[in-house]
């Protein structure tokens, strides 16, 4: 229907996540009727995103190398795994980096963070190889290899999805990292995971009776 | 449109909550369809409500009172205020008779109750008045003035939904109670809420920065 | 959970049309709460419904016989089907009462209806035979047996849904008038269907292939 | 919260029709995890958008025109417009580009289209201005002027969206176009509209009664 060049970019804007066909084809009409400096524009943050942004060798989330001594993260590691001020004693282990940005949003947890890379709806081994369980093993058991200034962390949160997908990745990684929570030379790392209960705005009548009891279990 | 008795009938239904015209209307046509004897014992059914059920002298939950030494709740208090092996420590007041029974259904909270008939949007008098707050105060003051053979609480909850209304009503609870709950004779009663965090298939990039806050806190 | 009186109400509104367990408990809730006099009404109202209403002897539609010569309908003809200057050339076949309703709403048409009592999703016997078949069959032979001054509707509509129910319907049910539409007697009668295009308030982008076809074809 | 150019990429993403920063945040992540030779191709797809496609110079519908004597349009006229085949005599008028490829695809209809380039909720002259108006009027008075081998359509459909803008459009549309379409020389054009009525899969309970009454106009 559309000449060739809009029917590609058509296919290309539907893989983007969200966006089906319909979508697509006005995020093109979007981009015609752009001024060619709008367009030029992202064309660049584009491109300077493939170059510059790095993953973090800590935690794996992405960030911006400072070129100097500025405000982007230090050699290897990101803004938070780089920050002095940052409590080394608390390792928080996320999903993907949008659930990170939305825990510091809170400005209430001050530790590190680790990003898994996705969560498992099966326990087979190909679906458990795509998330970076060795990665966070290794940085568990000896976080000074990889630039972190502590011998060993105190409390491990497990701050995964309370979804069927994400329970089941957060079972798994409790099994797996027992042994190492509670191993050799006497180390006990606690391990936890976030609250549940009645969400701001959330109604008793229409909560399931898990979610009930949790807030029952919670009350203060 | 339709027949006088229909239409009278389709605005009755449309008082019910939820249900407006076109649904009242399905529902007239449901009724004319169903066979004589299944709207009698609809029509019987409704009579008896009016008849048999009562308001529990303690509590304002909705019973049937028992004819002989039956299931039902004994004299003028409901099943679970005449229950002896509920515990007598614990009061949760909730905003109406729906809530109580999500809050049975999850098995996990063995007090009493106190259904407190609404919540209020505004602290104005006029709808204040129209919480049983006054009944509430001679409860907590005097149990054993109503049957419940305890003579304090230790705890009363406020299982009153997170709603901007809800908290509204709990913040004023907390400032009316808070007298009688540190009071003279040295008594004290805790108050408490219900924990707020994710709700069981809830995901943190959805969740506002209040609730994630409170499911930091509340890890474990 | 509730006491039994309210648990078997419930149970009665949950097999009410759009009505869930947890919206027949608020209906309950709301029938305790109100005054004597509205349930008594609403009883009334029910009873009366079961004691007065009608079922048209021509177009099957639910009315109220007028005791005297009033607004209701003649003996077994309802309103629409006795009155005199309804257009007794037009036969519009309808699925359902609250259907005909709508179209009565809209004072376009002037004709005779009949209530087909559903559509089918089968051609299977024992759908088809929920439906008025043979009941239709009669009335369009000899509308004249069943109080119509007409010897032959000019048009008979088919107002069934352009769902694909509604679709298989309307096809079965070409298929069965189309012999008694242009029979013996040189008699013709012609079988129409609603027209289809993009209703108030709908976007061409969003129409599927076949409402805009229909829209092109049916410009004016 | 994230580094500088995935915060800049997100807002420029969050301009994009339909997209909130949420959404743009994840098309980041995405572009981050593709492939570099992904992100290339969809680089080269947007420049090339904006170097190749031109508007067309009668219906202002974006084309590519063919380098050769290819599949594209020829010179300053698209494919639709520069095709002998297609019927001189009708002019369709549509909303938007994604409209005319909506229509296109019912292949009902084998005429010419003009995009009007939005629809107007008021009738000031500001907004009236960014419709291709004056640019539609001159091409109905003289089609030839612009490479098109009629002297006079026929008919001129308005294929503008049944909404309350849209109407709006029409009805002015209608007003503007009168004095040319029953003009000097005796010429006189058609002005129609798409036909309304039941969309497929619609209901006559959920049906407007302007829609109800267009679809009986439109029975056959």
């Amino acid at each position: 229907m559309y000449p060739p060049i809009i029917q590609k970019l058509i296919e290309l804007f539907s893989k983007f996540p969200t966006v089906g066909p319909r979508t697509a084809a006005r995020f093109v009409f979007y981009l015609i009727k752009s001024p060619k400096e709008k367009v030029d524009q992202l064309l660049e943050a584009v491109s300077e995103l493939k170059e510059k942004i790095k993953s973090c060798s800590f935690c794996f989330d992405q960030f911006e190398p400072s070129t100097t001594s500025g405000q982007g993260g230090k050699g290897n590691l990101c803004k938070i795994c780089s920050n002095p001020i940052r409590d080394k004693n608390l390792l928080c282990i996320v999903e993907k980096e949008t659930d990170l940005a939305s825990i510091e949003n809170t400005k209430k947890y001050k530790g590190l963070y680790f990003v898994l890379g996705g969560t498992v709806s099966s326990l087979r081994k190909s679906d458990i190889e795509k998330l970076r369980i060795k990665e966070l093993r290794e940085r568990i058991k000896n976080p000074s290899d990889f630039g972190i200034s502590t011998n060993q962390f105190q409390e491990i949160i497990l701050a995964i999805n309370p979804t069927t997908e994400g329970e089941a990745t957060s079972l798994y990684l409790e099994r797996e990292l027992k042994p190492l929570a509670c191993g050799e030379q006497g180390r006990t790392i606690k391990i936890t995971r976030l609250g549940r209960g009645l969400p701001v705005g959330g109604e008793l009548e229409y909560a399931d009776e898990e979610t009930l009891r949790s807030a029952f279990e919670g009350r203060k």
